[in-house]
């Protein structure tokens, strides 16, 4: 068994080397993993070095959606066999603090995740996670569908906090994978409108493609000029424009779920929207229980994974995927196969 | 003008009588009815000639799942105009009470509700109604399908209470209208898993060819043995029985939301399993603000409503109509056509 | 009978002037106003003549925080009689739009609320209100206590969107007459550490005096220092700063109430914190179906409405009424008894 | 150090015996236990030998209402230090299933909780418990107080299912020990109207001693006569009429807990009101994030747990503890003293 990993040792500079075979500790699995989406808050490590106060000082392994096969069991596992096909949670509370005895694991203060420093991630042949945080696959589940199960948890965590239902007017600003996904859920969770804006036309495109009832080219025609009023905004583009016009489109009472990270630590707000139409405002950070449901979700065909990728890449080329969707918008979601096809 | 309606005596004795066109008061407009589903209430009140503690004393209209056209607007109508195909949501309530205040106009106690003794029904050629309270009907839609957002009102408000979400499991008891639609809310919802059972092997069919990912002949196999885990229940055929082993089936903390109305004033539940899991049990009475939602499903095509609609009858013929579900079972959903067809 | 009421003209002119006894129209009541709280909006509207998009532009009578006695009954008022002691819930919506039915009657767009341009308040010896809008008094209530049940309300209000629990820790950044009540209503419902801020001494020292559990004097001690870690922030300043460190103040998952207008459309808000945390934001619009609560809090001695009373004025100085808050940073809640003492 | 225990052998049989100091394991510490309340499921299982499915079949330590002294360490545990005074959560959950994962941790199906068998309880000099589960008590907080953490969590924990809010009213039926904490941490949360029923005159009269606004003897008035609207019951008596009249006399929507656990797997329950009123109905089974709340509610006065201390034993006499609430119903809260006063 050889364990090669991409590792970013600065900006814009990915290696591939070997790398030791991680050991399963207690109650951990080992798993060959076969796909892992690239996600955005890669490309950003990639290119700046850090996400806000996560700081890349050592070489890391970046990569967080993935899914793969078991090829081994730590002391004390019994949850999984070698040879199962799973898809993995990229982050492990504590379990044992108040946020997780309150069933908020995903707000751990101990949480260690995925490609978040020190924690490498999933650009390798093979990684150790805990077994309560790997999900079973369905057979006929493609290896992009099982790695895409982040990225789709990230939009059912968010129309959870939307609380989207039968008949809602859903709002979804940014039309990248999250976006996409986002807006899929929404449908799936019975929303009839679902609007999606963006600024490049290919992924407006991608969007109604998928699903979007309408999108909105904001390049084009702004916003605050659209018409819209919604249920619930689900804001993925991390824009402070998106997120001001996106809130002046909602009714009253109505909720917006910011997703998309902006760039500082402070953003202004239209607040006194927000209190005269008594606004409720979240944000989501990550996601708590929801594998389960996307799985079910992607299983029954009420979400489409496979739609939204848009290019393969093998592990020695996991540099030019960082690379991929910045040079291409319309290439949102590379995958890297670190141990061969789809 | 001339209004027929078919005028409930007594019970098995309808008779088709002449009645003065009603006369739109304050707000209220004026509506020449093209479609009435019949209800298992209105097969209720023809076989028992009551409901619980509501006695039929005088001669009364029945049906009210009901949609027309607007003929006449009273004094002040400003919401339609002449010509507008609606949907009628067929109880009014005060509007001034302590539950209408709080939104649960559906639980006000001074609520007129069509064919609730004494205020009659839609059987006939014209009824008046609140403007507020009609709502209009995209082209496309049927006029079955105008009819039956009363029934799927009652599934949207089933739902509500279950809180169904992407990925849940739901357990539909009883294959009827309400069950079918209550199922096909449930997938809407993005609920993964929905079994629904009855003993009636032709409904139960029905529910397979409507999205049903799983039936239960309870005739043949008992739920209790089914092997079934569900997020919710939702208890459609007033049946003690199946509300025991339906609630049985839940998962801890799941909800169990009765909609069938059992014979008795009381009924034996499974409390110790109730509070062991921490089981949420409620029940529904009508419904309150879905009818927005209920226009926008079917409009999209997130349910059919004309799939379940099974015979048609002219208004001569609502005697019929009232007798046939009871004569053939996999007659599920009678409609009567006061002015003509579908 | 003579109506003499205190008219605003404009900014700093305020006249009292004679006009007619209003007539009470269908369902309405005619109350003698016995006492009227000042509110800080009161005071925004004679100090500017505005309040964001709500602008005077003919003579205005203010106040609305009001009780009296019904001495009057319009067509087809049946909940009331004359001699009985009201307290006046200031706002009467439509009961008929989508807000009004789903329960949010303080978000109706046709609101007609007290002083509100272009409706008159109660700073008048005589007001007509809806019946439904009138809420009988136990006689041993003060007149205060009546007057107070409006801004109690908002702090009921506020506590009910920041669902205080028993043991719960609440911030409330300001220390006027509403931050006052918020803090008093968290104690009641169980909070046992409720932090008060403000710049001004004097007005820590009553919130200390009614309940609170720490002060914190911002001017002295940046409330960023303070070690402070708290459930909900419930925000009555209208600082942007005290939302900003308040916010920063939240437990994971916890949420910010905005009570407090702060001057601008748009306000710096800390997004990234919000997100990373999940908190919920929200602010308060007036309020709904709160007054029974308030009469029953303040009835039973959980709250002290007379507490937070610091002066008296009859109607004819109403203007120094209007004034007196700002002269006199101690002097948070001054009453108008229009017709005679408390 | 010598560890003496309370030790039921069978019905009646309870001899007190030398058993091994238990031995902290991994993040565990060593209690010395100073106060042990006697619950009525300790007295269900010193009468009967079980409680519905869990059966006593070999000889068991019961007590779970337990505090005491921090007396050692096993490895890894660090959030404790000998000397510190702690309050015992009595289940520990296993943290890995998918309850406690979504924060439901007492309806973890592995849990380990005191006295319930095979897991030994308190009445003993020395227990172990993870130390995740022992909560660190302020000085002046009494030993009781410490022991009754337990029960008053049971009534935190109904009352947060009530969801009780500031005016609301409370009926509470059963004035035994879980009534008696159920009422105060409703009047705590701002209930203002709290009404206690029993059949017992000298439990009801602890009840208004200790703030119940009223309270029926319904051996002398039926409940069902006695002209309550409630918000909500909270159910503690496990009296199948007590729950029907109970949840007759709530207002539509409002929430029925059921604490008290009946006799039999089924139970005859008012279906056709819950449904009509769209009643929710829910049980409690134990708690799950009280400790804190329960702390600070008792330390700030705003229960107070002494108030139902009605009686103490030395560990020689727990078989009298067990007894005596059977042999004088005024005797509702026995304390057992393993290690000395209170």
């Amino acid at each position: 068994m050889q364990n090669r990993a991409a590792v970013m040792h600065g900006t814009h500079d990915v290696r591939v080397e070997e790398r030791p075979v991680p050991e399963p500790g207690p109650k951990e699995i080992l798993v060959e993993i076969r796909a892992v989406g690239v996600c955005g808050s890669d490309v950003h490590y990639y290119e700046e070095g850090r996400i806000g106060s996560f700081v890349i000082r050592e070489p890391l392994i970046l990569g967080h959606e993935s899914m793969g096969t078991v090829v081994g069991l730590g002391p004390e596992a019994t949850k999984h066999e070698a040879g199962d096909r799973v898809t993995l949670e990229p982050g492990v509370p504590d379990m044992t603090c108040r946020e997780c005895r309150a069933g908020r694991y995903n707000l751990c203060p101990n949480v260690r995740f995925f490609a978040t420093p020190p924690v490498d991630g999933a650009f390798a042949n093979y990684v150790t996670v805990h077994e309560d945080f790997a999900f079973e696959m369905p057979d006929d589940l493609s290896d992009n569908a099982g790695a895409l199960m982040e990225p789709l948890s990230v939009g059912i965590w968010a129309n959870r906090k939307a609380g989207t239902r039968a008949g809602d007017r859903v709002l979804v600003t940014g039309s990248g994978p999250i976006g996409l996904l986002a807006m899929q859920v929404a449908l799936a969770e019975g929303a009839t409108e679902v609007t999606v804006t963006d600024v490049a036309e290919e992924r407006l495109t991608l969007a109604r493609e998928t699903g979007a009832t309408r999108t909105v080219n904001v390049a084009e025609e702004p916003l605050a000029e659209a018409g819209i009023e919604a249920d619930a905004l689900i804001e993925c583009s991390g824009n402070e424009q998106a997120l001001g016009d996106g809130i002046r489109c909602l009714r009253p009472a109505g909720t917006a779920v910011v997703v998309g990270m902006g760039p500082g630590e402070t953003t202004n707000v239209p607040l006194a929207f927000v209190q005269t139409r008594e606004i409720w405002l979240t944000g989501t950070f990550r996601y708590a229980n929801t594998y389960p449901a996307a799985i079910s979700l992607a299983a029954t065909g009420k979400v489409d994974l496979d739609a939204i990728v848009t290019s393969y890449y093998g592990l020695e080329d996991t540099d030019s995927a960082l690379r991929a969707s910045k040079e291409d918008p319309a290439n949102v979601k590379p995958m890297v196969l670190p141990t061969g096809g789809s």
